[in-house]
């Protein structure tokens, strides 16, 4: 059984795959959930003494106090959760998780599915948006595959870490099974550890999936107890009447499988996918490794989601990277208490607003590191009033 | 009084200037507008043909159509602008204009007009605001002394273009007498003009002096029509107090001086600020050049207005960076008809904002430029509805 699961995850991660959790029978079939549960355990909450240190030396710059906002809330959130009052930002990379979706059996995207093997390879030439974006931001770009429903054989450029191939369609049942779900979130852990010990500083999260803002929206229907017609947007361009089939498949998917919104794992097995748990895994790991995480948009925020729901305390590990076109969005960052960095029209996923995003958050540590004190610069800190 | 008065020019200007504009009498004070009328002139409308042929693009890359929302109106707008199908911006510069405001005399800042000096130096050292962030954006940074109330000398780094030493206090009397607000937007345009030509691709204009967000709400009170007190806000952040004498002194200046808010240089010499009429001339400039200009906040947007009342022409040829706190920003981007790349509460000024958004309008020229076509990444195009 071990050797056969081994398969599915590149040879690079082997050595780490087996110092840290060979013990926990995630190749069986996650049956115990020790690798969760002991990263949970990691987290810790935000020292606050921090954001006030940073922002002290924030008001002691060349600058009116307060004067360069969300850019010194973003200074003072990095040097909070690095723990670190010197941090740089030197190693960025963004996490494209890839996945399919059952649930495009019922009309619900704009395109059929064999387009998201196609963007994998689109991602590993280096085509995409989110390629142009990151090397734009000076991230890196990695590639998972934990659920495409495609097999793209030992291709370089790509994670191979196929969880499942694509989900089950959920309006008919749950999306996988809680095994599946299981692995899918230590998937994300495995890559988060993996990142943290090779010094990367933030990790953006994005996604690729035809079909997924069908889960999305179910996600975030199903925890913030919004109506799903208010969570539920076009995806990429679908027509109105694809939109009443996805409502209405949305649900049937919640009414069939009843998710307890308590119970992060359950709604992922129940009405989520593979990259969705992929992403909350990440985070979780991220947060155990005091690393921030930007997420992107609506699938992103999904995962974000629900992994808030495992550990609320993820939240003050995240940066939502913006505002997205989709509805249920905001939604999902109103329960977190996030507020989006951008706001630029962007509905296209991938990590592509994350990327964006790590250049603001960049401009607000650079400002922290970089700039002149009233001090050094000999200019007047006397404030009439 | 022709080479008493080019001491005021870096030498480096010397040519240029003598081939642009060797009959126009600005030495003389400015007695005749013939450099302005000229760039007005040739300011030409945009060819909207060229947004559609750049969309035509935009809509064969490897996204669902529209998707990088205004990403794609940045690639279009960056096309129609320069007229240009492959655009890049490798040559990016902002320009921080410098000067003193006699309304300081009534207590409208929170600061000392010293400090305006102080910044130009801290600027040239490379210690400020936009330093750090227009580094971050791979834009040079150049400081125009247009109108700063203290002798610098011959030190370097610093563009020598007084123009006055400071404005009057204009709840008194007019800020300026007509041949200098003529002599401040015909600098700008000079500097345009010079930086056009040295090959830059994107100018972001952004400002420096003390007690300058009065002008600029006074100037955003006069051309929006609106009551000063829906334009006045805090600026570097003065108590209610001060705010009140702010709007008391705008309501007086305007009265005493009656700016007809039709006529642009009539609004600049009697409210507004060197620095404000070096913007607008850089502006008009830009755009007789077919060069992009991302205005910052407040100031450089009451300059924009300024040469929007000129030639609403330049409204085609801007980009507003961000939304600043400061409250008559948003009044003014309404009345050109721009909508703000960014909101993060910025209110510095310098020319700060411009240096964040310069990496979103070439976000999305990359992504118009270096994006997959749907036919040569072999994905499939085709939209099920």
């Amino acid at each position: 059984m071990v050797s056969l699961c081994l398969k599915k995850f590149s040879l690079s991660l082997w050595s780490l795959w087996l110092s840290f959790d060979n013990t926990s029978g995630f190749c069986g079939g996650g049956k115990n959930m020790d690798m969760m549960r002991r990263t949970v355990a990691a987290i810790d909450d935000i020292n606050e003494g921090f954001y006030a240190s940073a922002q002290k030396r924030l008001d002691n710059l060349t600058k009116p106090p307060g004067s360069l906002g969300r850019l010194e809330e973003f200074a003072r959130r990095i040097v909070a959760i690095t723990e670190n009052k010197n941090p740089v930002l030197d190693k960025k990379v963004v996490f494209t998780f890839a996945g399919d979706h059952g649930i495009t059996e019922e009309g619900v995207s704009a395109y059929p599915k064999e387009v998201t093997p196609q963007m994998v390879l689109n991602f590993i030439r280096g085509g995409a948006g989110i390629n142009v974006l990151a090397r734009h931001a000076g991230a890196e770009v990695v590639v998972v595959d934990i659920g495409v429903d495609y097999d793209f054989g030992e291709i370089d450029g790509l994670m191979h870490m196929k969880v499942v191939k694509g989900t089950l369609n959920f309006a008919k049942g749950p999306a996988m099974t809680m095994d599946d779900a299981v692995k899918c979130v230590e998937t994300g852990i495995i890559i988060a550890e993996k990142y943290a010990q090779q010094g990367y500083k933030i990790f953006g999260a994005g996604d690729m999936g035809i079909g997924n803002t069908t889960p999305s929206s179910a996600i975030a229907a199903v925890i913030t107890g919004l109506p799903v017609g208010a969570v539920t947007g076009k995806g990429t361009g679908i027509s109105d009447d694809s939109l009443n089939k996805k409502i209405m498949a949305i649900e049937k998917g919640i009414k069939v499988n009843s998710p307890d919104p308590k119970n992060g794992l359950d709604v992922l097995s129940k009405i989520g996918g593979a990259e969705i748990g992929g992403i909350a895994g990440l985070i979780l790991g991220a947060a155990a490794n005091r690393i921030p995480v930007v997420i992107d948009g609506l699938i992103s925020t999904a995962g974000g989601l629900v992994a808030y729901v495992i550990e609320p305390k993820v939240k003050d590990y995240l940066f939502a990277a913006h505002n997205s076109v989709e509805i249920g969005h905001k939604a999902m960052l109103d329960k977190m208490g996030l507020r989006p960095i951008l706001d630029l029209d962007l509905r296209l996923g991938e990590g592509t607003g994350a990327a964006l995003a790590m250049l603001m958050i960049e401009a607000g540590l650079k400002i922290y590191s970089e700039m002149a004190t009233f001090g050094e610069a000999g200019v007047s800190n006397a404030v009439i009033n």
